[in-house]
């Protein structure tokens, strides 16, 4: 047999994924073998830190379940989820930008009728109505189009990491009317600190980092023919928009979140005391021409 | 705020991780990071293959157990711990060879007494017989050098894999004597597959690999202010020397099992049948210089 050299060693790896069908498995394989081997040579790596990385990677993999998704939040953390983001974003420009969809998302939340808030709780916060379109690039309403939104409580926790919370509190879809209009009902969102009591946790303390994410609403917009939209709704006000943990703003999605005069609009949104609007018209990208 | 482009956003994240205390933490992380951004850019991986990627690796942590490192198997599939210890390599060129440590190590083997055999099962192939020194760079015996060794029994499965073998079946480490002697009991070992009920094997299926690794004893062997050696013994007969899935073969460790001819020697042993012999001398480099 042939003696391999360090230097033959990636090479040699390569060539035995050169077999693979999947001509896209293969290239992203040899890429990612191609890259970590360079990371490998880059820095010397020793057993002993090898030995850490994985021992932190399968804990990363072990507290992960149907509520908790770590390795997506270190994901988010090294900024690749928000690259993955940018180098696969929609050609088209005049698209409402896309952002991380986060390791929060849960699917299946439930249906929500116009204008009925997901804050399921009692809560002191004055409503905040966020109203608008969902149009296609050039400018007809998406008819068939569902709008899903999931957020934090006031004390920052989704409801599968609240105990306190209702089951999808915070969560849920509405369809848009034929003119493709929604009202969704809310509260205000508040800035959170990810979760920092497990190995995301230790990477942030370990690198000084803050763990703030500033306030915003997720939403997740799709539509029969249509390409799906995951995107934020950040807010102006917010401290953090400048330092995200995980990188995730985009100037494009940040909005200010107006008090609504008494009057006319209150009583269209069947509220007396004071509450809160946005109004904000998203664009998503046909695949399929409208029928 | 400033919107962050594409090709702004690894600087942006590199950035982040600048106060990170530890200079040495500090290198891998930014290194870690341009490396993984440089293969999303290169692929330009899309958000559903990035997806599957995390599904994948959370996989990977969760099959992981205190009798399954699957994260390790992952590593050594890609060629990524053979890598590591290739770059991390001893400088002493006298020493003998290191390799991978693989999924299968557990601490606190037994120890076993000057040739008995770690074969704790009924079984009919011949006795291996390992024997040798532990040597230091100047040829001096190690005195107080502890040999461990694991290795499957000859279904291919290793103890904690295999429900029908006693623990610590085929494990166990003895102590050289003072001439730095030692007397390995033990069969010869099989080549066997890697598992493939779990994500690696997915991945060997994906890519048309085998899942093979030639024959081979792994011996450990730690010394009181020696370098720990990590390595395997590999039988020269093996039809997949050229070929292990986990790139982990060095000539160096490259061995014949020897018959031993009726007589003295199988005297010596205290057999009476057949039975294989191995003489091979470890050489270990000192960390300090001997007392
Ligand atoms: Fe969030
Ligand atoms: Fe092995």
């Amino acid at each position: 047999m042939q003696n391999m050299t360090e230097a033959q060693l990636t090479d040699v790896v390569l060539q035995r994924y050169q077999d693979t069908p999947d001509p896209r498995l293969r290239e992203i394989l040899q890429s990612l073998i191609r890259h970590l081997h360079a990371f490998v040579r880059d820095v010397k790596l020793t057993e002993d830190e090898w030995l850490r990385g994985i021992l932190y990677l399968t804990s990363v993999g072990q507290i992960s379940d149907d509520k908790r998704q770590e390795m997506i939040l270190l994901s988010d953390n090294l900024g690749i989820s928000m690259l993955v983001n940018m180098v696969s974003a929609r050609v088209a420009h005049a698209a409402t930008e896309s952002t991380v969809v986060g390791p929060f998302y849960v699917p299946g939340s439930p249906e929500r009728q116009w204008g009925e808030s997901i804050q399921q709780m009692p809560c002191d916060d004055p409503p905040l109505f966020v109203t608008g379109r969902v149009l296609d690039l050039d400018g007809a309403p998406v008819a068939g189009a569902q709008i899903e939104l999931w957020q934090t409580n006031s004390n920052g926790m989704y409801d599968i990491q609240d105990p306190e919370q209702p089951e999808h509190n915070l969560r849920g879809w509405y369809r848009v009317n034929d003119a493709g209009e929604f009202l969704v009902q809310t509260v205000r969102p508040v800035r959170y600190p990810i979760p920092t009591d497990g190995p995301v946790g230790e990477l942030l303390q370990a690198t000084k980092r803050h763990p703030w994410r500033p306030a915003h609403l997720h939403v997740k917009i799709t539509a029969p023919g249509c390409k799906p939209l995951v995107t934020h709704i950040f807010d102006a006000e917010d401290p953090y928009l400048d330092s995200d943990v995980v990188f995730a703003v985009k100037q494009s999605l940040v909005r200010r979140f107006e008090p609504v005069a008494a009057g006319e609009r209150r009583r269209e949104y069947g509220i007396g005391g004071p509450c809160l609007e946005l109004r904000y018209d998203f664009t998503i990208e046909r695949v399929t021409p409208a029928g």
